[in-house]
């Protein structure tokens, strides 16, 4: 088998952790598999530099501070391909540039735009272990590029649709994808395997295992995905295909999303184009909008509700008041987003009904619903969202 | 004028450091240069780098030590460049390879064979401040090298040779060359002006300030250098062409080495070649062997003896008792070189007598003498070299 696999920051987080990675390594390339390594920084490493940066300027040169975050990297690969070297194994470090990785210009934040693997080829066919250092690519003026938080898990993804990977299994400090936050139930399990749909409604919703954009792309490339952790030998979650599962569960988890806050417009003016002019104010300051409710009141004037995330409601707040679009705004920090996730609930009914049977049993008044073909969103007040998510992960009988 | 600057380990050793070089390099540019900057890595960095490298391998792979260590001086040029963008100036990081530093492929100490200037000119017509990572360069496989230690001060002195530029700057912690020690003695001079060639003895007897690659390589492209302190405005010391120095001083300076340490072969076995086999086997193993006496004995036997680094003697002593060349072996890691230096000497006698004679006067005993045009070295007791050097200082009116 070919298999990529990447190691995130704690997993390579000191010379230790990093030993025992190349054991890991070592023991994959044993097995009698051709091994491509993709290794983020030490972590605390890019915080470190970013602080460094900010010393000089609050909003330092985007193509300087890509050659900065860059070296953290360049560091753990080369560590690591002296460690298996020194194990007597033949192995390279290949930098973003080296790997072949190109990406638009948009430092800081690229997009990779096609990988060269001439070279990741040629160190395979002489029987190589290949270290690329992840974050990493190089744009077409021959600048190093760096591609956002979380960019290590793109680069494996990315360098393993290139190659047509069989397989990529990004290592992290968990063991996969639980049923819903284990420190709120501990009865939550490991899901074994997860379609790519659903796990891209976890990691929206703000489960860290992996981002988003890494999930869109293993679906597009078709790639499947193994997350486990880098500290013990479970065997992680596989995200893949709806195709390739074979039993399909109703419901695959809960999600939990306190970062929320709540805007609410009463009294919206009746103009045409006014909604747009709201929401297109909000995206012009690159404000994700969540969920939205439109609904006319008991007077007939119309009410308009939306949410944004926390940290992001300071600048909607501004942005709002200044378009004198309502009566008057109002503001609630204090919701949460639920959300019960399974890609079964598109040949079942009564998934949904299910949702809210169960908040009305524990008296949880829902202030807004979202919903999908694989997902239940629900808006309620953040200190009764535990409680919750609690209620819903044994509602659908998760915990057995 | 078209300057290039390189600032050292210490001189970049933290984040306000490296704002007050930014504030330094302004200034020239602001006088109407045009100015490149090369940068050494953070003092330390390199030194913690190799001590990660030395946890996995005592003889780390040198490919990847080389990507390992280059990463050092990426961070300071991009933080400068970060730093130099915020005080509106336009300012670009380069790496080895983006700087067109081409070596050969003797990885960690490589030896630079061109410059390609192109993309150095190119910014420098736009008007750029370029900041350019020392130390570092790309092999013609297309991995990173690294130049060995003061290998930044070789970056320098090649680019500016490369851009037939009309100064090389090396900024460091010290004021500049100084007539000797000043810790030894307090009327220590600082020089204004020193030729290449009294330059490479100093370098070569352990004066830091400058190594001697960089003093030949300025030589050989006939580049100014001049060495001065980052952390005040004075003016340094010039090293030039001796042509350009109006008023040679009979002597420059004074040089103390003590790591020397001195083997006497008593006994020598008479058959021809002997010699050679002694200094081809040292030379074999690395060992710099440097003065060298041979005389016959009362006896008729013949005594060889010879100075390698005391840090060396451990390995020459193996070598020497494998050897069975004389009868029997004597070692002294008690002794020290001291050096009179003077372009001067050249065209003046009496130089060396009133060498001798102060020597005799101190009544030290000189063990060994070697000379050269502009250079008499003499090897003496270790206790007594500090005696040596301040009786040397006065006698050629150094302190006046």
């Amino acid at each position: 088998m070919l298999i990529v696999q990447k190691y995130g920051g704690t997993s390579v987080g000191s010379l230790e952790r990093i030993a025992n990675v190349a054991k890991r390594v070592a023991k994959t390339k044993d097995a009698g598999n051709q091994v491509v390594v993709v290794v983020s920084a030490m972590s605390g490493e890019t915080n470190k530099l970013i602080s460094y940066a900010e010393y000089f300027s609050k909003t330092p040169n985007r193509r300087e501070l890509d050659v900065l975050l860059s070296s953290g990297e360049r560091v753990t690969a080369s560590l690591l391909a002296i460690a298996l070297n020194e194990m007597g194994y033949k192995a390279q470090s290949m930098t973003g540039r080296q790997a072949g990785i190109y990406t638009d210009s948009a430092h800081t934040v690229a997009r990779i735009n096609s990988i060269n693997t001439e070279a990741l080829q040629k160190a395979l066919k002489e029987d190589k272990i290949v270290v690329v250092a992840g974050f990493q690519g190089i744009t077409k003026e021959g600048d190093v590029s760096t591609l956002g938080r979380g960019g290590s898990d793109l680069s494996a993804v990315a360098i393993a649709g290139a190659l047509k990977a069989d397989l990529c299994e990004i290592y992290t400090d968990v063991d996969g994808v639980y049923t819903t936050d284990p420190r709120i139930v501990k009865e939550a399990k490991k899901i074994d395997v997860i379609s790519y749909d659903e796990m891209l409604e976890f990691a929206s919703l703000g489960a860290k295992v992996l981002q988003s954009r890494s999930v869109e792309l293993a679906k597009k490339l078709g790639i499947d995905i193994v997350t486990r952790s880098s500290f013990n030998d479970n065997p992680g979650t596989l995200i893949t295909k709806e195709e390739n599962i074979m039993e399909k569960p109703l419901v695959s988890g809960i999600a939990l999303d306190k970062n929320q806050a709540r805007i609410t417009l009463r009294g919206v003016k009746d103009k045409p184009g006014i909604a747009a002019s709201i929401f297109s104010s909000l995206a012009k300051e690159n404000i994700n909008v969540d969920m939205i409710i439109q609904n006319v009141g008991h007077d007939g004037t119309t009410n308009l509700g939306f949410t944004v995330p926390e940290n992001e409601l300071e600048r909607a707040k501004k942005i709002m008041e200044a378009l004198h679009a309502a009566e008057y705004l109002e503001y609630d920090k204090n919701v949460a987003k639920v959300s019960v996730i399974g890609v079964g609930m598109k040949s079942h009914s009564g998934v949904a009904s299910k949702a809210f049977e169960t908040m009305a049993k524990e008296n949880i008044n829902i202030e807004m619903i979202s919903t999908s073909e694989i997902k239940i969103s629900m808006i309620i007040e953040e200190s009764k969202s535990e409680q919750a998510v609690r209620a819903l992960h044994s509602a659908y009988e998760l915990d057995k």
